[in-house]
């Protein structure tokens, strides 16, 4: 019984799962024992070519109307965005009694649980392993190769071109703006960069991980977000004399207080294995109760990669081995708050912008020790009388709370130019 | 319907076993959708405390009787050893209807596809995610999650005791000996370390990953071992002047010829993410066409880790969405020889002991030139005139043959004292 497939979208993964499906069509079927076969696929401009022959496969303009065909029993929506026609394509089809697998985050972390109950509800199955962590099968391993394992945390690179800014920074002490210009040029980052550099796009993938890893409902709002827009090159080169490398990590656990999930920039110490993940790769680290400590390293984005887990999905189908999406029933999955960031005790990385004048480091240690902040480290990058010097400062263990109440104080200070930068330490990656 | 489970054997990897089906009942139901509950163990001698209670459970002192229990869906083995009872329990428990998790990694090397057989025949499934690095879902990953790739080469650092002491002597500066006798000490390596340090375990773990991933039935005579008794002092630290880790990899390919299967010492170029996996680590490199090359890397051996693995198995089992044991029905996997090392085109390092004494160094030369071997570099780390010194070559991409054969003649040499030994640099890992 042919397995009859739809493409929805035909941008870079859609052609690229079209290509497999039908290279590889021989391999496939020996793997999961049966055919795999595109009936239809959709995309807006027909005369375009993209290097695939379509011409025995039936189009259709709207994607919406895959999801009533009567020879599509799976449609991959890889039209892209949270709502709009992605999000009618997938629930029609759901609806249609059609699987959906899908590459979508923004709209599995908006809209997964939803969708993933009109799944259960048809008897059909949504799947969106390519949704994260590209071509790494991070989401099987979570749910299916550690399921004896609760996780005391995950914690993962999960935006590539974030990593590979933050790389190259370090590696050329080029700053900021001019790698993400080069990024652009060279058509590694989007126009408007602001979803992977603002760290939307990992956020996306930490609220799947951490739904699906802890058996929870998240709000995705909740998340807190904040990117690598700020981080100077003083940082990366202050993170190398401290023995730390910066990476933007999404991280989640679960306390009795509910569900932790951030995304922001890190200092790790550059030992750790998840310190060494350079360039565009992205990687995961699951601290696991019983398995301990896995990595898992790949490719995030891109053509191959992403239509590699595309298929993984299509081929759990194809054998009748698809999971439940978030791991169990929609039914067991717990309503859990997201932590505030308030709560958050962490080391902390200061760097302040101040003119070099007498009293101006006492100004700051005070408002530090009133707020129990104890200072581990205090390097001012060099003398400049009277004008503006950087100062950076590290901090033992202390509550965010505080930090943030402390570094509003240093902001108002006169001799304080700019609110001072922030940037946690994580030692425990 | 609850799925039953009996254990054979109460070592180390039982008893986590066991306790984990225990503690983790209500979890692991709520994950699977299926109570799994155990209801037989077997192990010699009921008396030795475990920090189990086994009083609710039925007790077999012969594990064989497992198999035609009523109660008994599904036998977990975890005796070990390649034949013996292990072999008659894996057997008879399929014969009878049962199911079959197994950490075996030797029993499943040489019997895998003969118990797979068997296995299809009754309708039951065969797994053994724990027999192959570990706590890492590494086989579900490279069946399920990879099922879109062709592998352009599969490498692994498979065997944690010979990693840690690789690490340790880097780190130390202490040599092989030495190491070994301090892991035996503590309990990491076996009184007999003969099959993880001469490589046996490792290759075991390659034979398997080399069957699941190319689809092939392999004999597990014919794979190439070597250990890493032989490593001096002298070459990790001639590896690290020359940018180089040293480590006993297992790697896997398919070519126009056969399966490339073999485990050996390697140098790695030190920049590479398999030379940074230290001590008992295992990692698993898997070179795909579409999705690049990924990453997995975990602890490799302990109760917790290979409990973890045995329990995703049974929790596959469970949720019903068990894969063939090596990713298709057994009369679809291949036979294909194992290509001989003869053929191998590698670089290689030699350590040779010879007299310094003039001419020497010009006999070797000579001997190279004939057999069209191209020297990269020569080191004699000191002058000791007319006594012993040690002399270490790098050479090219030359034929194994060819390395071989000179090898044999350099030993025949008046001056040259020992055997040379060689290591095989890999700069494509």
């Amino acid at each position: 019984m042919t397995l009859q497939i739809a493409i929805a979208g035909l941008g870079t993964v859609g052609v690229g799962t079209f290509k497999i499906l039908q290279e590889k069509a021989a391999l496939l079927e020996r793997r999961s024992g049966r055919t795999v076969k595109v009936t239809a696929v959709s995309s807006r401009d027909k005369s375009r070519d993209r290097g695939i022959d379509t011409s025995n496969v039936a189009w259709e303009e709207d994607a919406r109307k895959l999801c009533t065909r009567d020879d599509v029993d799976l449609v991959v929506e890889v039209i892209g965005g949270a709502d709009g026609i992605a999000y009618d394509v997938c629930k029609s089809a759901l609806e249609n009694g059609k699987h959906v697998v899908t590459a979508n985050k923004a709209l599995i972390a908006k809209h997964g649980v939803e969708l993933a109950t009109i799944a259960e509800k048809n008897n059909v199955h949504l799947a969106f392993e390519a949704a994260v962590a590209g071509g790494i099968p991070i989401l099987k391993a979570l749910r299916e190769g550690l399921a004896a394992n609760e996780f005391r945390h995950i914690v993962g690179i999960l935006n590539g071109t974030c990593n590979y800014i933050l790389t190259t920074m370090e590696e050329t002490g080029r700053d900021f703006g001019d790698i993400l210009k080069e990024a652009q040029d060279q058509g590694y980052a989007e126009a408007d960069p602001s979803f992977d550099i603002d760290g939307i796009d990992a956020a996306h993938k930490l609220a799947i991980i951490a739904s699906l890893a802890y058996g929870v409902k998240i709000n995705f709002d909740d998340v807190f977000i904040e990117g690598i827009r700020d981080i100077a090159l003083l940082d990366i080169t202050s993170a190398k004399e401290l023995g730390y490398k910066i990476k933007l990590l999404g991280m989640c656990r679960k306390t009795a207080d509910g569900i932790e999930a951030r995304v922001h920039p890190c200092m790790v110490p550059e030992k750790y294995p998840i310190a060494k993940v350079d360039g565009v790769f992205n990687a995961v680290i699951a601290q696991c109760d019983h398995a301990g400590k896995s990595i898992y390293e790949g490719r995030g984005a891109g053509e191959g990669p992403t239509a590699s887990s595309v298929i993984a999905d299509i081929m759990d189908i194809a054998a009748d081995r698809a999971s439940y999406p978030f791991n169990m029933p929609v039914a067991s999955l717990e309503s859990l708050p997201i932590i505030k960031m308030d709560a958050l005790k962490s080391a902390y990385y200061i760097r302040l912008n101040v003119v070099d004048e007498p009293g101006v480091l006492a100004e700051i240690t005070k408002i530090f020790q009133e707020h129990s902040i104890s200072m581990k480290s205090l390097l001012q990058q060099a003398r400049n009388p009277a004008k503006h010097v950087q100062v950076v400062v590290t901090t033992h263990a202390t509550k965010e709370k505080e930090m943030m109440s402390a570094c509003k104080k240093i902001a108002n200070l006169r001799s304080v130019q700019e609110a001072p930068h922030i940037i946690r330490i994580e030692e425990l990656v």
